[in-house]
């Protein structure tokens, strides 16, 4: 039904939205994935009662979409308070963390409190976390503003902070009440952001789906205008695929692993560079490639696939060549991957594909890994 | 059979123990209780297996029990690490908790290492806090030592930190793989500690079991001596007790909380005189007299209950009168008590008693509060 033909006093613009299920059983959820959701009150409906709901967001996203948001709460209840971090990568860790527990604690926000995360994958996966451990636990409802978090980190629960030692080394698998993907959001998204969640959109082809690589190839160059066709496209298919696998797999004791190609050399860059300094996409877009060689190297992939998949990548904006972390570069890669969470008894553990579209875990000797790494860096 | 008419060269000392099963599905796991456990092998059996566990203790309980578990452990794992924290409540925080994580990471401890809590509340507390979001979740053991964790605080899977604003405020729920209550460490346990753990005993009595109120009665000489028989059934029965409540309500969505008899006006002395100034069990003690009181003020005990309690507590060796809190004692308590846990929607809710032995939760009116805290606190 268009309302524009019964109330013509309405605003027409015409909200198209898809909702997609994540089934976990009694944690099952709903991704609502359209434009104009964020003022539209039906997007917030039927989320439980409570007094209080705190946004938590960050100071670059907070002046475009906090008062917006805050205005479809309000009517609904009786305190929405803001709790606004600093941005970055740099700031995912404790003494941030516990702002928002300072925050929540200073106006005595009880156990029905709902929190809204509204921001990228740090915000995401920092206001997840604080939700799994308020209290031992309070509600909350993702709100991913940047495509990375639309396409990924907002689906599937994973939340945490990172230690100087190690990305989301401390966190908690937490699941949301709804994750809200309002495409409009991603129109301020600065153009190094926005690459880096193509890198996320990239990964999902050569683990689980060929025909969508193929689709993400034909359509690159409209995902990096951002035709609004494409990236609603890309956003359905890439949240259907994430669904599909966690709910499958929800701790990751097996399938879920494969969302993390490209993430154990990415990670080791985001470290060994310090957070912040590589966007996490961008760490992962250069990790794909890394792995692609890898598995390259394992003779599951020819050379001609691991040049289509860096060219895709190098065309999404993303960088294809890995830094070198100092003198010992393959050395210190490898150290810090050995504190990667797929690691098993001191040995790293990558995830691979072959050239079906299938993906896999499996451990690889330091020195083919040692290889790789020095094949693929900067020289 | 008795191994010492089979093997007569075996030691004889005979290990009587007792298992009991928290019941949560998947979930589900064994308390174990009796003599000469933590030296058993016995006792270790089945455990997952793992390249590296951690034993985390504290200065104080490391010099006594931290060789003979390792020793048991050792034969089973190829590393066993220690992680020794400063003893006590006024630790149970941020960066003592980041002290685990540290340990950890520099060890490049993988997901399947196990953590096992060797010590009282705080210990137990806090290493399930840590396996609960080391890597989103490691298996762990509770080894309570002191009374108070192996009545109360080991079983249930309730884990956390304090934050300044009030206790437990930050955890998670997350059960352990197994909890062995091994009765010979409690005959090192410091008067005032053997003391505080005797209010969670106590407390089972007027929640849920008034047969067990009268026992406790009965032998209550006989439990300050540490008499090995009075002793061990008070563990056992308590263990029954919190077994029966967790397997009906893990998340704490009704039943549960009547555990906390006691706890709110606790909480309130603990945070308001600073944590470690009383121990956690004599807050419990006086926060009880404190709850019965509330109660008869609703009419719901006599005054004879509450004598009757209040001697009971005080033969425990327990405080029976509450701190002021300052000038404005009463709108202290009211302040800190409206960040408890049960608080809904600013109202703080009481767990109150009956005589028949039953407990519930509810909303007092500050007025009728305020008046119980003057009538109970030190002139």
């Amino acid at each position: 039904m268009d309302l524009a033909h019964v109330a013509p006093g309405l605003p027409t613009h015409s909200v198209e939205r898809h909702w997609l299920t994540v089934e976990l059983g009694a944690r099952s959820y709903s991704i609502v994935i359209g434009n104009g959701l964020l003022g539209d009150p039906a997007t917030w409906a039927g989320l439980p009662r409570a007094q209080t709901v705190a946004i938590v967001t960050n100071e670059v996203v907070a002046p475009l979409y906090l008062q917006p948001l805050r205005a479809a709460l309000a009517p609904h209840y009786s305190r929405v308070l803001d709790i606004v971090l600093p941005d970055g990568e740099a700031h995912k860790d404790w003494p941030t963390l516990n702002r928002i527990f300072d925050a929540l604690l200073e106006h005595a926000c009880d156990r029905k409190t709902v929190l809204f995360a509204l921001g990228g994958g740090v915000v995401g996966d920092m206001t997840g976390f604080a939700a799994a451990c308020y209290q031992r636990g309070v509600p909350f409802v993702q709100v991913p503003t940047t495509l990375l978090a639309q396409v990924d980190s907002s689906v599937g629960g994973k939340t945490a902070i990172n230690h100087p030692r190690g990305k989301n080394m401390i966190g908690a698998f937490y699941q949301p009440l709804r994750v809200v993907c309002d495409l409009d959001t991603l129109a301020t998204l600065p153009p190094r952001e926005y690459s880096a969640g193509l890198a996320e959109v990239i990964k999902y082809g050569p683990i689980y789906d060929l025909a969508f690589l193929d689709w993400i190839e034909a359509h690159i160059e409209r995902l990096c205008a951002r035709d609004a066709d494409a990236l609603a496209y890309a956003v359905r298919r890439s949240c259907e695929i994430k669904a599909a696998v966690v709910g499958q797999d929800e701790r990751e004791s097996g399938l879920r692993a494969i969302l993390n190609f490209g993430h154990t050399f990415g990670h080791a860059i985001e470290a060994g560079l310090g957070y912040g300094q590589w966007l996490h996409g961008e760490a992962v877009g250069c990790g794909m490639v890394m792995a692609a060689t890898l598995s390259q190297r394992l003779g599951r992939v020819s050379p001609t696939f691991v040049r289509r998949l860096t060219r895709l990548i190098a065309a999404a904006g993303l960088p294809t060549r890995a830094p070198r972390l100092g003198s010992d570069n393959a050395a210190r890669y490898l150290a810090l991957m050995r504190v990667d969470k797929k690691a098993d008894a001191g040995a790293i553990r990558f995830v691979v594909v072959d050239e079906a579209g299938h993906a896999e875990v499996r451990a690889v000797p330091d020195a083919v890994v040692a290889e790789v790494i020095e094949a693929c860096s900067l020289s």
